[in-house]
């Protein structure tokens, strides 16, 4: 069974992002204030790695090597944790919160709009499946709406944490876009008859939304 | 509803030990040579929080707060793994196999002689059940004697190693039975009509048996 180049791409990038994942909220699980914070966190990291094996089983069932299919994305990624490594609790938080909320939207996109011919329906399941669950960001909007009930001045210091993650999410999603043209192709197969303005239009103000919804700004 | 205090403290510490075991392994899953072996040992250190998330419920479900039940153990647990930083990823590999295996049969002793009265079932089902999976095991010891068998002075550095293990944990684990007298009364009464020595020679047959079983000496 040979699946299409920019499926594997897709179901790749996935995989390593999940891997990634796991281990940065691991490391800022460690910034929690308390074993209850911290076993929340942890618990949002563990949650990674049970979708990561499903994405790898689905590579491996595509015929692709898991690893091969990570790869490609594996300087990029680093890159923007590297480049947004959390110095406290809130940020480790609103790093969970904001760039897996715009992660999830942009996958939920991609899913959503391909058609049958180019994602198969299983994938499409295993892709909308795989993004994250409401919970953990209730639990993290929370966190962050306390903290700034408590010292308004939060909202400043992490508004601007945001825009930094956005700017290093934007940089390296347009380096990945300019590396893999298999993924390209098939993201734009998918906004067919639409702009990627539009899909960027859209993923935009979902991230506003939920920058507001915590007293975020943009 | 009531628990012993000696019941909430076994919980407990099962508990930390869960939370910081999957801290620490999911740190030491950055010392992989390749993307596939950091999955391994990621996808073991998020098992560590499936079985955390189950006992602390049974905590709060016995009335007693996860993360009081878990303090106590802090100092000793930390302690251990503070001196016990693998420094590659055979180190860490050697730590899961040879420092879970001991804690398992530790914990599977205690589970299996408390008589009902002390120990609900519900409660010794679930102490059994957050024991590690077998197949966790037999990935580091494959992994292990791969090592040995590539380049035979791999097993002197690992024995040594393991000796420090056994040595930190041993001197850990006097810290607290003298420290938590519930605790350390629960497994009094279970090795009750034996000595504490028969235990520990039960103990210290199983892990001879685990080192020599991957090529490695006591």
């Amino acid at each position: 069974m040979s699946a299409d180049a920019g499926v594997i791409d897709l179901l790749g990038m996935l995989a390593y992002g999940e891997l990634l994942a796991f281990d940065r909220m691991a490391a800022d699980a460690r910034l929690a204030p308390d074993l209850g914070r911290q076993a929340r966190l942890a618990e949002m990291a563990a949650w990674e790695m049970a979708n990561y094996r499903r994405l790898a089983n689905r590579l491996a069932a595509l015929g692709a090597d898991p690893e091969d299919a990570m790869l490609p994305f594996v300087a990029a990624l680093r890159t923007y944790h590297d480049n947004t490594e959390p110095g406290d609790w809130l940020e480790a938080l609103t790093k969970a919160y904001v760039g897996e909320g715009i992660s999830d939207d942009f996958f939920r996109e991609v899913a959503q709009v391909l058609p049958a011919g180019v994602l198969a329906d299983t994938d499409r399941a295993l892709v909308l499946d795989v993004l994250h669950d409401d919970g953990y960001a209730d639990f993290a909007a929370g966190e962050i709406s306390a903290a700034i009930a408590a010292d308004p001045k939060v909202a400043n210091r992490l508004s601007m944490w945001a825009r930094r993650l956005t700017g290093e999410a934007l940089s390296q999603a347009q380096l990945v876009a300019q590396e893999r043209s298999p993924l390209t192709a098939l993201v734009l197969a998918g906004v067919d008859g639409e702009s990627v303005d539009v899909l960027f239009g859209r993923l935009t103000s979902a991230h506003t939304a939920r920058m507001t919804a915590v007293g975020l700004n943009n």
